[in-house]
């Protein structure tokens, strides 16, 4: 008898004209070991790494950092900060944006 | 009559066997484009780039994220998780070690 384990993990996904916001939701505190079975959306599959990928959820610092590396073949990236109410550039492969900068979420 | 910008980040290195911890304090909150202005240790040109490169520190997500994208030529990136009382790994391009590893912070 075998026993599922319950994705811990869930991603959604809102496009809008310059970003990709990708969302995640955890439905219990996370384990490092999570993150060998976790499965973010393929952004270059789906035809998002011309955009700016933002990232935004409430989790550990090492699922952002694991994130991050996933991520890493995209045009650039950026984290939401609720506080701010913006998201911050954190890495970019295009003259068009630098880390630091801010960028509004898709409507 | 220029105002001099107090440096709002310190690194601190301490170099173990297998790994390099990277650890920074914050004088005042960090503001996104302070990230313009951060200089963190050239983990590369002083050689660290064999070693698992931790990081550890209170700090914002996006500064996680930033330092992530500036460090992802080493061999692997834990973050230390104060919680758990050891780093994991959030990236690697080395067999040795894969996401969700912990490793021990050097003595």
């Amino acid at each position: 008898m075998s026993v599922e384990r319950e994705n811990p993990i869930r991603f959604s996904i809102r496009e809008g004209e310059k970003a990709v916001l990708i969302e995640f939701e955890l439905s219990r505190p996370l384990e490092p070991k999570d993150l060998k079975e976790i499965n973010p959306p393929d952004a270059v599959k789906e035809g998002y790494s011309s955009k700016v990928l933002i990232l935004s959820g409430r989790g550990p610092i090492w699922l952002y950092a694991y994130l991050m590396e996933f991520y890493h073949p995209v045009k650039a990236i950026a984290t939401f900060d609720p506080r701010i109410g913006k998201a911050v550039i954190v890495a970019s492969h295009t003259p068009e944006y630098s880390p630091g900068d801010l960028i509004d979420l898709p409507d």
